[in-house]
């Protein structure tokens, strides 16, 4: 039996590593800042990758497969960003174990397999990828490119959480090569809309779609768009980021093209990815002290039903009803599981469905049969009810449908909650300790108030939100003039 | 356009490594042994992902994901298993790069950051899996586990050749745990039988069903069920694999669990895997000197269509009935290829749903157009025949199924005919180089014979099939008393 969770108001942190291990989502390995992720929370990623991947293709990409390694003369080419990786970088220096001579039944590195070059293991594969499309592309004719994978990444953080910040993650980046700069500036915002529908229409998490300033920029990129979210504990998160690489990674590696005009032109590029971080985004946004909860759009288990008896005849009864509701609800596409195991008792199950956050939890009793109807739990809310059977098919289908649309609608209230228009920088600093969310400022748009402020209070430019309106007003900092507000946050 | 393709008979080799590249399947990248899995390549992989997840998931088992990354301490602690694998493996030592002090702008592996403990990337998940099953393994109450992961993995391979040995592949990994050595080995069992039908019913390859010699097993098993294809050239290729581990990696990793009667036993387990090694054995059974032949159950593209038209008036006309066929297919989960691209000729695009092994070409002109018809082109046997539109999509859904029907008994009868019972040695060695293909001889059952056998002629016992009738016998090397034949080949 799970124990109970320690509560959110008394360590938000605490909370999230209990609930993470508790709910099986994953667990950490022995390999420092990697993660296991369990079969329960792998479920929940294949469904986001199986959405994703569908939006991807319907918006032409197509999937490939990019070498794991990446030469150190290609990881430098680009030096920004190389500068903004090499600190991070997992290097593979040897290509053999050997016998140890002085330990009997041990092996170590193989003095004699050293590499002629060093291979980084790739936190991100710009570099091997766009040395492989200098092959590929001659002409306009063979623009754009427009490539995704579904990959593993190494960056070594020093301080990791499971799913938050880890050595080793999965996540889709895609690589495009288009013709003019237009056209993949495009492409980046096409790809910053794909990664807000999924979020808001998947995970039911709001998000702010903006840009970074140009010290939160990815390594090497000279726009780049982001999502933000926010989480319970008053914290923004990003989502998801698409890169306007502009023409960085052509120079670097001498990708040009012979245009429609017969001149030859530098390659334009994009990049963008999210990870198993949204699996973070995901807990921290909807669960509560009893565990997780899923929007059911992602739930690998939608409806869990427990059956109450006491007699053998009973426990048959209620099977060959729930055997039946559960093969209504397949027809419809709902994921169920009947936990009809005899070793565990009712409230044990109850729990394991709760801490999983499984939306719609039945319980079936001897009067439930009786009666022809069922008790219905939901997750969200932890509201019971009574369902005549005769209607629960067509009851859980609008309920199902209703919890995903109430998930969002909830964040979302708790964001607008949570985000404050300040004008001044004391009262900044207060908020910022005190309620936290969000807060919509005037910044005078230099690094040197950015860095300023992140120092002093730690909180970051988290975007400047494409849909602000032009506003004039004066930085909370320096006092110099500002166009737009712009949102601050302390973040994950 | 694409050259012409090396013909199989003047150099088999070539003519796959052109093809390969010529189908945009994959190509060699800058990293000496990994490939890189272009679109049209990992389009037929993620078929093959599809079905073989689900064909896991209703035999029961789960997805997970482990660290790519295996401490040296626990790939060493299965002494057979770290044996078989040290010579092949990449080392991680350091985890950072930093600017080389000599050469201005280019970066170093930071001695500063050598790891304490060096780090191989997986070649093969058991060490890192059975060190995480101590944990969740205490009761007879948490077994089995069945798990698989999707990955890539490293074995530093000297002589690479895409697909089909290369240093970084993708594969499938399965692990399980289990109370006793008989549902071990039953689930050792149904995972090569889960293969068999995979391979045969979606890749329409014919498969041989069998057992490894010992020698032949993987590092760390105790036995090894293996399916073996044979390839147009005579020669066999293993194409998936699962072990029975007995307990050893239970012993290594000291993973107990308290049984029904009380006591502690060791736990029992397999593993199983097929990778993208599937795509040369895929390339090799079916495809010939125009390109690839793809069984339609595996084919991205199904039917591809071609207009031919002089005028833009033609053109319009003929798009009008492409898109409409398009549809009707679209409606009957065929996936199809228009090629109106007005800047390629139809020639070209002929070649190029060829050389690509799309199942069906439909070719529609000026003519087709006034009688109500297309030119229909089977990829497998290049005939041609003229279809009416209104029969065209049931034509079409029969001849799919016809021609994956007719790969797999082409390529079976190719297998018949090219195995071979032989009772002298002179005539088995005679046969392997001439005519190559299985051959069915007795063998002495020692690791002595084997490993003659090998040296002198190359060929390897594939398996020992599982179908194989008891057949008394005398050795064809040794002369000794033997109790059923074996299938030795030359192998990839």
């Amino acid at each position: 039996m799970a124990k109970k969770l320690t509560s959110r108001s008394v360590d938000y942190s605490k909370w999230y590593n209990e609930l993470v291990v508790q709910a099986d989502l994953a667990e950490n390995s022995a390999v420092r800042g990697c993660m296991i992720i369990k079969p329960y929370g792998y479920a929940i990623w294949e469904k986001m990758q199986a959405a994703l991947d569908k939006m991807f293709k319907a918006t032409g990409h197509q999937n490939a497969y990019f070498p794991l390694f990446v030469p150190k003369s290609l990881f430098e080419a680009e030096e920004k960003n190389a500068e903004g990786f090499a600190k991070e970088c997992a290097v593979v220096t040897h290509y053999r174990l050997t016998n140890d001579p002085d330990k009997p039944g041990k092996l170590r590195v193989d003095p004699q397999a050293k590499l002629e070059e060093e291979l980084v293991v790739r936190p991100t594969s710009e570099a091997i990828i766009w040395n492989t499309y200098k092959n590929w592309i001659q002409s306009y004719r063979d623009l754009p490119i427009l490539l995704n994978q579904w990959a593993n990444v190494v960056r070594w953080e020093m301080r990791t959480r499971l799913f938050l910040r880890t050595a080793e993650f999965l996540w889709q980046e895609g690589h495009t090569a288009h013709e003019t700069q237009a056209e993949a500036m495009a492409e980046a915002r096409q790809m910053n809309q794909v990664y807000a529908d999924f979020v808001e229409n998947f995970l039911a998490i709001p998000v702010i779609q903006g840009v970074k300033t140009p010290s939160e920029r990815f390594a090497g990129a000279e726009e780049t768009f982001c999502i933000e979210a926010l989480m319970q504990d008053g914290k923004a998160l990003q989502a998801g980021t698409s890169h306007f690489l502009g023409q960085n990674f052509a120079k670097a590696f001498d990708v040009k093209f012979a245009n429609k005009e017969g001149g030859l032109d530098y390659v334009w590029a994009t990049s963008w990815g999210v990870s198993t971080r949204l699996m973070g985004a995901l807990i921290m946004t909807h669960s509560d002290d009893n565990g997780l909860v899923l929007p059911p759009n992602l739930a690998p288990i939608q409806v869990g039903i427990v059956p109450i008896y006491k007699s053998e005849e009973q426990r048959v009864a209620i099977a060959a009803v729930a055997e039946q509701i559960k093969a209504e609800l397949f027809a419809l596409d709902i994921s169920v599981d009947f936990d009809n195991r005899d070793a565990f008792k009712p409230g044990y199950k109850f729990n394991a469905f709760e801490i999983k956050g499984v939306p719609i939890r039945l319980a079936i009793g001897p009067r439930d049969l009786e009666n022809e109807q069922v008790e219905l739990a939901r997750r969200d809310t932890l509201e019971k009810s009574t369902v005549k059977l005769s209607d629960l098919a067509a009851h859980i289908t609008q309920l199902l449908a209703e919890m995903q649309q109430q998930l969002f609608e909830k964040a979302k209230a708790f964001r607008a909650e949570h985000t404050t228009e300040v004008d001044d920088y004391a009262t900044f600093k207060e908020l910022l300790e005190t309620k936290g969310g969000f807060i919509a400022a005037h910044w005078d748009g230099t690094a040197e108030t950015e860095e300023a402020i992140k120092k002093e209070t730690k909180a970051t430019i988290r975007c400047i939100p494409l849909a602000a309106e032009s506003q004039p007003g004066s930085c909370i900092y320096s006092g110099k003039a500002s166009q737009q507000r712009v949102l601050f946050a302390k973040a994950y």
